[in-house]
């Protein structure tokens, strides 16, 4: 199977969506590579899959590359004697951040009937939204962590106890995200986080809280990864985000209980189906008092997730196979016919 | 100002949308419009202004004129001295249902930097999905009818009491809409439901409830359109619903309190701002024991509502000079240089 992975992005995430990119070739090894980078401002560039590496983008090497055309039916290289697509089975959407999992990547790829591993539109609006991920899970009956929302615009007062942590609605991987320990601190806070976003969620921070992630797709069949006890830090300094995002071996499932494993579980497909159907998605739990709460969703997760799956290559190319279909609309044009007719137009 | 209109698009209110689009040349007199079609098979065509009509879609033979390819900056025709960039200040998205309204259009032009008029992707997936309007009003405060969630492989039980009114979650214009009054007859109405979509809510059936429609955007400032209290049927005809999205002169306030004008209009301003800043769209109110209830969003209204204003043109013009801006990502490659620093290969 030939995989086209779509990486880059205008995206505080571009850097990392490189890392998760170059990460694939470890763990699609049987697979046929084609590279299409996103530049910063949003140009496709096809990249040779033999001369990857991280260097090709920071030194703007890659300009050098083929530069493609989005078009119905897929990526085009414009030469000399016309107009040429370029080969692939599917697109994995690997941008993480604004473009991959705002749903524009999503929406392109639906619009020019490109087949794609990536959450659809609405998936992608409601997971990239932190409080539309609230709203999501209340209405799917997954409990989460309690909350405020707060608007830029708005008053600053919360009623909460501290401490409390500090969300951008919109942004993922700690960027703009603080932890409040006392009153005083929150209007710093507040303003870092609004530098980012125009609202904000506020939730009780928990010392020590077990944090579980469950990853999974639905193929066939449900395809659920181990369930992880990532290694927890307030924040991951650069290295750490670096090991974070080019994970390529298998980690150890959490040791808890089967109901444990089972609540979570249940919960994911609660979230995961039918909305998320066709991607490849990650989600992270707390565990408070024994209750699974939903912490939140990565619609586009760090180098997919792979190390979560015994055999993550294997079910790319199953859901490759499984993509949700779009429903066929026929334009027949009956209506203007009609119009037409009673007008004595026709 | 030279205004592209975006019409068309793989919808079941394609031929719905040409009408909308043909009825601009009447109101948008004094702007140089350029009108490019979205075909059924979603290629982009430059329509001449001077010969559209209904006609030319229906019998195919736009298919003649000039192919668009959709690029970084705008829209261009390739010719045998390469790619000519189509002139036009904004667009404006008239494209009904599917694609227009649902965030594809949004996200396309987002991406390729194409300023336009037009709810954003967040706001089209929230308005194009009647599930989700509930969340996004409730979360905002705004009173809606009571409703119950049906979905296609869930069970099929309602509490709420007969006459009710089915709806698809995700279409407009009244398709697979059903009043249904008694229980005898939901299985049926149910099963054409889910023919058009896996959701539907069910809402009851309030027989000759009053309703009123406010359209509006803002500028710099608000700019509302008068309340309508619309004409009311149980279902539009082909010849009532061209009439509904060809109407280009405008209609009377409808006859009610200042308060009730006044509670109308901040419930509007409240789902309106800022989610939906960029857009000109038309909300639908119902009014029960002197309550207002939120029923539709129409975040594309047929012929842009603008027999609803005194000024349609001139607000178009200065919404154009008013779009929500995008945050700039200045992508520097820091953190790589710093991985490659720590490896020692920079």
């Amino acid at each position: 199977m030939n995989i086209a992975i779509l990486f880059g992005g205008s995206s505080f995430e571009h850097e990392i969506s490189i890392v998760s990119a170059i990460t694939m070739k470890k763990v699609l090894k049987t697979s046929t590579l084609t590279y299409i980078f996103v530049s910063p401002d949003r140009e496709f560039y096809l990249i040779d899959t033999d001369k990857i590496n991280s260097k090709l983008f920071s030194s703007g090497e890659y300009k050098k590359g083929k530069q493609l055309t989005l078009k119905q039916g897929g990526f085009f290289a414009e030469g000399m004697f016309g107009s040429k697509e370029i080969d692939f089975d599917v697109v994995l959407n690997l941008i993480h951040g604004r473009d991959g999992e705002d749903g524009k990547i999503s929406s392109m790829m639906a619009f020019f009937l490109v087949p794609f591993i990536s959450p659809r539109i609405e998936a992608s609006s409601l997971s990239y939204n932190k409080l539309y991920t609230k709203f999501l899970a209340e209405s799917l009956g997954v409990k989460t962590v309690p909350y405020e929302h707060l608007s830029k615009n708005g008053e600053r007062n919360i009623s909460m106890t501290y401490p409390v942590i500090i969300k951008p609605v919109r942004l993922g991987s700690s960027i703009g995200v603080s932890i409040v320990k006392e009153a005083s601190e929150l209007d710093y806070a507040l303003d870092v986080a609004f530098e980012f976003d125009s609202d904000v969620i506020v939730e009780p921070f928990i010392e020590g809280v077990k944090e579980f992630n469950q990853a999974g797709t639905f193929t066939s069949e449900w395809e659920l990864s181990i369930v992880e006890e990532p290694q927890k830090e307030e924040f991951l300094d650069f290295e750490k985000k670096y090991m974070d995002f080019s994970r390529d071996s298998q980690v150890l499932s959490a040791d808890i209980s089967d109901e444990m494993k089972n609540n979570i579980q249940e919960a994911f497909k609660k979230i995961y189906d039918p909305l998320f159907k066709g991607s490849i998605i990650r989600c992270d739990f707390f565990v408070v008092n024994d209750e699974v709460l939903l912490n939140e969703i990565n619609p586009i997760p760090g180098s997919m997730a792979n190390y979560l799956f015994s055999d993550f290559e294997g079910m790319v190319q199953r859901l490759a196979k499984h993509l949700p279909k779009e429903q066929k609309i026929k334009v027949d044009y009956t209506y203007i016919h009609s119009i037409q007719s009673a007008k004595g137009k026709a």
